[in-house]
Parts: C-alpha cells; structure tokens; sequence
C-alpha cells in the first residue's frame, strides 16, 4: 500500500557511488549496509526501507553536486534532518539516496538587536534557544522532540509546538531561508524585513517536506524570553466539559501561551512515571500557561481561573515557583515515552479540529476504542485544536497495528469531518497520504502536482510523500467506501 | 517601458463581447468607452490603460464562465476591487477584460464561537469589522483606505496597516480562500481549524496579485476588540534619533499596536488640515499604541515613555480620551491627502527596511531631495520598517514625473541594499517591476515563472505585473547601470 506512488527504476548503484565519490569524501558517503541501517525509517517506525547511500555532506557546494548528481542519474533524494518526524517524511526511498544534513549544526550569526539568528538546518531546535540566552532571546516553535529536532526538519514539517498557539508554527518564525533546488541551482527567499515581494515562496517551502528542495540555511526570528510564566492546572470531572472549558478561554479572547489538555489515559499513565503532581481522579485536566511581565501575567490568570471556575473545574492550580512549572510541563512534555511503557507500541495522530468540536471528538475516540478493542490515551494542543490521540497496540500481535492503523484514518478522516485538518504539525509523509483524498478534491491535488512539477518535474525529491497520485485517491476512495462497510478482514472479529 | 510583457495579441472583440454575452446579462458588462473610463487606472494614477470590456459578475458560476471564455479566446483578464491599489496592479490590459468582484459584496457569515467571518471578495475591509462589532470582534489589518478597499484586494496585495506590526498582514489573518482559476476550475484552500496540510497554497494565493487565480470567497480571523488602546506621542529634536528610538522600543521586547513616524514635513502639511495636536517644532514625531486590558495597556504605557525618554524623545504625551486618540491617528490616517493639498502630485513609496537602518534611509532621501530637486514627506510604519515617503511632484511639468519615478526607484534599491525589500504591503505591481530584478536574482525570478506557469500556462491572467520577465530584467540591468552614470537626460539639470 505504501509503495511510492512514483517510484524510480533501475538506478545502478555502483555507478551511483561511483559518481558521488568524485566530490565526497570517504566520510561523508554511506553504503554498507550496517551503516544504512540506522536510517532506515524516522519516528513513524512501522515503516521501514534501505536507502542505496547516506550522503552526508559538510558543504553546500557537496549539496549542489549530490543533488546535480541524483538530477542527472535519475536517484531519489530524501532529505533527513534527525529523523525525529513521526509522520514518515524522512523514511527512505529503496532506489535512492537520504541526504543526511546532519553535518550543517552550525550557528553562523546571531543579531541581538534585529532579533533574529542565521542557523544551518542540521541545528538542533532547542540549540538556538541555548544559543539566544545570553541576550534574553530565544527561538519560540518548540516541538515535544526540541531537544533532537532540527531546525531544517522543522521548516520541512512546518513544526509547532505547546506555544504555537500564541507565538505561531514554524512558517511564522522563520524570516528566510537558502534553498539548492534538485538541478543544484541556489536560490535565497524572504527577507529580514517584513514581507518580501513575488509569490510567497517562503510559506512555500516550509512545510512542503523536502520535495521542492534542500534548505542549506535558515534564519529565525527570536524574541523576548518573557520575564514571567506561569501554569493553571484545572481538573474536570469528565472530557466534554474540559472541552467547552478550552472554547470558552479563546472566545473569552485570552491567547495562552500555551493550552493543553490530557485525558485520564494519559494522566495514568504519566503521573508514575514523571510525578508531575497531575489530579488523577480527574477525567481530563487542562494545563494552561501565561507569560509575560509580572502584571500582564497576573492579570490573564486572574480571567483564566475565572474562565475555568465558571466552566466547572473541579480543581485549580497555579504554578507558585518556576521549579513547579516546570514539574507540571515535564508530564506534559513527557507524555509520548510514558504511553510508551504501558503498552509495546503505540500510534501517535495528528488531526486538527475546531476546538468547539473537542467534546465530540472525545466522545467519538471513545466510541473508536470499542470499534478496534484497542485503548487510547488522549494528549491534545487543545488551544489549537490539535489531537494528539495516541492509540495503544501490539506490533507483534497479527492485526494489531492494521487495526491501530484503521483506528488512526478513522480519527483523521472525522478531523476532516468536523471542519478541520488530517495534520496540525507532524506532516502528511507516508502516514496520511491516503487521508490526503478525504481532505482534498481533485483540483487541489492537481494543484499540488503542478507546484511540484515547478520544482522537481521529475519528481526525485523525496517521492511518494505528503501528496498522493490522483490514481491513488481513485483506489483509495474504493478501498475506503469497502473499508466503511466493515469488509476488512482484521476488523471482522470486532 | 510599461508595455506588457506578456502582451496578446489579436483578440475580436465584436466576438468576445458576443461570447460574454451569453451568460452575462446587459448590467454585467461594460463596452462604451464613458463606461470604461473609471476603470482606467486604479492607485497609481500615473498609468492609464482602457480594457476591451469590464465584467460585473454577481454569481460564481458568471466568474467560471468568464474566465473559461477568456482562457478559450486568449483573452488577458485584470481582476479588480475597489482600484484602492496604489502599484497599479489594477490597471487593465488594453487587450484584455477588467474583471470587477465589486458586486461580490456580502458578508455571508460570522461565526462569533469560532471567531471568524466567511465574505465575498468585494466586501469592504471596514465592513468586515463593522459587521463583527456587535459581537466584540474586529478584523485587525487595516490599510488607510479600509474605508474603501475590498477584502479580496487585500488578499491580492497582502495588505497590512498601521496595526499590522502587532496583528499581522493580511497572510496571517486569513483562514480560507475560494479561488476559480484560468480554466474555470473552483479550489478551496486552507482551513478553519489551523493549518492545512500539502503545499501552503493559501500563502501562495495571498499577495500573488491576481495572477495565479480569481478569489470569490475569504474566510477571515476575527479577534476581540481590545478593552482599551492608548497612544504615546513623542517629539524628536532630530530624524536620526527617533529612528534609534523605535529599534530601542522593539529590542526592549515591546510589540506595540501601532508605531509610526512622521517627519516634519508630513506634519506640517497635516496639521494644518486635521488639527491632530502634532509638535511643528519637532522635527520627528512617533505615535506608539499600547492595546489590551487596562492593566496591560497601563504597564506597556509605561515601559514604552521610559524607552523614549531614553532614547532623546523632547516632548512625550499620552492620549487621555478615546477623542484624542482617535484625533492623535487621524493626522497620520490623512497624511496622504494631507499631502496632496501641497502638491499638485505626490508618488508613495512602499520600501521595507531593517528597523535600525531607518536613520540611515531618512539621511539618504534627504540628500536624493536635493540630487532631484524634488521635495519629499517621510510617513513610516516604522515599527516594521516600512516607509511610506511621500514624493511631491508636478505631472504638468515636463520631466518632473520622471525625476520622481527615479526617485521613487532609487529609494527601493536602497531598502535592498540595507537588507530590505521594494514593497511592505502595496505589491509590485506595474509600478516595482523593474525593482524585481533588484530584488532578485534569475533563480528566484524563474522559480517565480514556474510558478505562474502552474496555473496559468498561457499567461492570462494580469499579464504583465509583478514577477519581470528575464529579458526585462537584462534591459533594465542596462539602463540600470546607464542610470547610475547619470546619463538620463531629465536627470542632467541637477
């Protein structure tokens, strides 16, 4: 099913390494295959498949000539930042090359007072920050992975992160970026200044998962560390009130710097393991932070807790030291690894929704978790509107992961429903490409086929990800009226 | 030198008025040349050009026709607003159609819960928020002639406003568009709930003048209208210091609602006019909103006179009423014809900058006074970097239109050349096309053409603006050097 919708034939890969060791270094070039191995999928590890090589270049001129190379050879490219992404994005191509950037970890310049740092892609998220410190800056898209991920992988996905809500993803963060296209030509879009004139090839580019280019460099805006956060902490006796509670902080007109919610499945499953302090009587609890001056801060708790009270919290806390701040969000933060070790493996969504519709979604999962007799525990940017239900399986039962896989599209295919996304921040790669049908007709796709044809007519950059063939959505659309008839063998027995 | 460059050529119009005739009753279309007339230019009043024919569709399905009848006849189509646009990105073809969204003008939808509201395209942008006023919500960019101008020209344009540097250009507050292209094809792209996977198409469309399709829906973001707003007005001995100043404010991690500057002869032509309160004895003033809750407002107030008095400020007051806010605004909101009453013509400049190369721009223009014997009033949205400098002119004298397009020409490639761009939030347009080949290189400038090609191969719709051709580019790079010897004849008398 996953097999790429426009998978290359035929490379030879003698000649390919050939080719590429007349400008790489021995170092720098990745055949064998216990060296493929660590690369042969990113976060989404059900996927799997051995690239021919791993180019690692240190240059941007090797950049160039790599992709010169592929262009001419007619090799797939997929380019990887640290394989951290979870919707597949980085997962090799069987006739192509990855292109590693994991060598471009430098900071080339940080500007203090336009704000903003010139970084290369292979940078780790959370390095910047680090880096921006010292002059009470930092990089605000903070993904759950910042401590691995790096700042090309965040362009490619367009990341977000807990704070996305107030200070944006990644395409509202970054101000410009140094692209090499698969003919090896460079070209630099945005500006450091507001707006840039032409077509919005910056908005472009970020998110559109390595298959237009190979960003070499990226500026980002930084801002103000806040002088002060702080977190409310709100339990509620069951999920759709702490859903409307969401709605109702929003339409109150209060934009947290960050609103997440957890469900009892997630809270069970952290508080042993991270001792976050978490109300574990409450069906679902509400994390809610504030930041800014002191004033502004205390103010905007003041109307949240008020919010909260009226919408029939149970509990209320507020963070009263950073140390306890910090507690609260670890098990936030630390969601994803304490699912992990209450169940072998588990299955990590994405979707998107008009946060009004929370409620119906958290009863709709429920429904779901008897449907496919898998459990799922809920973990939502609640702010935003953005599920991250994680669906609990068993890889090494037989039907296991179809069903966790069949449990996810149906969550997905209702985001859609419901008047939102198939994906908020992790990318569509090969995870959601079929789900790409549901929330698109077929001039959009269209449309999408004609952008990549404007940059990669031979579509070598990373093929088969984020945008399915119209032949694709043909098929699926008959598998999917099948699959809504309950005809699917694994799922008979449920 | 304006001729298109993708003129066509050769079309019957005796046949294209009986093909649009077929579907598009007699109030919907205009031939005579009286009725013509008003659309001959828009903004930029110094290009006019009459068009075979103005269209006035009320349905969607009246715009698919259209512009399936023009892609079939190879016809040039010229979307239209209200003509607001001050690039001339309106003005029409001389071979081609006007095609007017001004009877789009319904507000179809506000969701007051989900804070948005879904218009037609030639809604007015002051209507949007007028309409969303019962419910306490407002829509935040606000170009000067938000009276007048229409929601679908701001998506074309990308438009921003005095409040933009807190609130976003038009790209960050629209959620939704509906979009027929050349062929008649209907797409929606983007979502309500945040983000939409594939390629940002929605950031693609914003701003693209016109040329990669016709908008007939927007959904915009609604925000809460602030509690309160308060403006600090500040006097400058000296232009250079109130630059400094504003990058004082900004690098102090304040983003202001609103922060402008005015040089002396902006005010002195103002104040005259309006009765804002402005200090003619300053030879800078800078107008800096605070908006928020009370406290917020109160808090911001503060930090925001103690940065200016720093900075040199010789005079700080602080808006005491709603009255005199609103009075404080009105002078900087009539600059523009406050200038036109000095002059018997005045050409507005676009250019962005680097914040704390605003000093450096504002001694540059000054000796370019002198260099074009043309007198010039600074108007900037100066927390952005975008300047606004007012050239004053005489069109009945021979060769002074000339010397203020040079003008006009050598103050963007200086926003270039300090790191900026040609335009802010007006397009490029007919007006900073050539400018384009300041801005960018040929790899850019060609991905711009795929670009366009994607979705309108043959070039039809506003032919001619925004992205140069490659050979534009090569002739003005020549003429461009010829200018830099001063060889221009109308520039030899100074």
């Amino acid at each position: 099913m996953l097999k790429s919708d426009n998978s290359q034939c035929c490379v030879d890969p003698a000649n390919l390494e050939r080719q590429l060791r007349r400008f790489l270094p021995q170092h720098c070039l990745l055949v064998g295959e216990e060296d493929l191995r660590p690369y042969e999928c990113d976060g989404l590890t059900a996927y799997r498949e051995l690239p021919l090589a791993v180019c690692l270049p240190e240059t941007e001129a090797q950049v160039i000539d790599i992709l010169r190379t592929c262009h001419r050879l007619g090799v797939p490219v997929v380019a990887r930042g640290a394989g951290t992404g979870l919707s597949g994005g980085a997962m090799p191509h069987a006739q192509g090359i990855v292109l590693s950037l994991a060598r471009f970890n430098r900071i080339l310049r940080i500007d203090r007072l336009a704000r903003l740092a010139v970084v290369q892609p292979g940078v780790r998220n959370l390095a910047v920050s680090e880096a921006a410190a010292p002059f009470g800056l930092y990089y605000a898209p903070d993904p759950s992975s910042q401590i691995a991920c790096t700042l090309g992988g965040n362009v490619a996905e367009n990341s977000g992160g807990v704070h996305c809500l107030k200070y944006g993803l990644t395409v509202h963060n970054v101000l410009r970026i140094r692209v090499v296209s698969i003919e090896g030509e460079v070209f630099e879009i945005g500006s450091e200044a507001p707006d840039a004139p032409g077509y919005d090839l910056l908005a472009l580019m970020i998110g559109s998962e390595g298959m237009l280019g190979v960003v070499t460099e990226v500026t980002v805006r930084l801002i103000p560390k806040p002088e002060l956060a702080q977190v409310v902490m709100a339990s509620f006796a069951d999920v759709a009130r702490a859903g409307d509670a969401v709605a109702a902080i929003i339409a109150a007109g209060i934009i947290p710097a960050g609103l997440e919610m957890m469900d009892k499945a997630a809270t069970a499953a952290v508080e042993p393991f991270v001792k976050a302090g978490y109300d574990l009587a409450a069906e679902a609890i509400l994390l809610c932070e504030s930041d800014g001056t002191p004033e502004e801060v205390a103010e905007e708790i003041a109307r949240v807790t008020g919010v909260l009270s009226a919408a029939g919290a149970s509990e209320i806390r507020v963070s009263q030291s950073e140390a306890e701040r910090l507690r609260f969000w670890a098990g936030r933060k630390a969601a994803f690894p304490a699912v992990g070790r209450i169940t072998p493996d588990y299955y990590c969504m994405d979707g998107t929704i008009p946060r009004k519709r929370l409620a119906e979604m958290l009863s709709a999962i429920a429904v779901m978790e008897k449907k496919y007799g898998l459990r799922c525990a809920n973990v939502f940017h609640a702010g935003d509107g953005n599920l991250h239900p994680l669906i609990m399986y068993d890889a090494s039962q037989p039907g296991n992961w179809q069903r966790a896989e069949a449990f996810g599209a149906e969550i997905l295919e209702l985001s859609v429903a419901l008047g939102g996304s198939i994906t908020g921040e992790h990318g569509v790669g090969i995870e959601k490409i079929n789900q790409m049908c549901v929330q698109y007709a077929t001039p959009e796709i269209e449309a999408f086929h004609r952008i990549k044809a404007a940059f990669d007519e031979r579509g070598l950059l990373n093929p088969g990800k984020a945008v399915p063939s119209l032949h694709r959505c043909a098929e699926y659309g008959r598998m999917h009226v099948h699959r809504g008839d309950l005809k699917f063998p694994e799922l008979e027995r449920f």
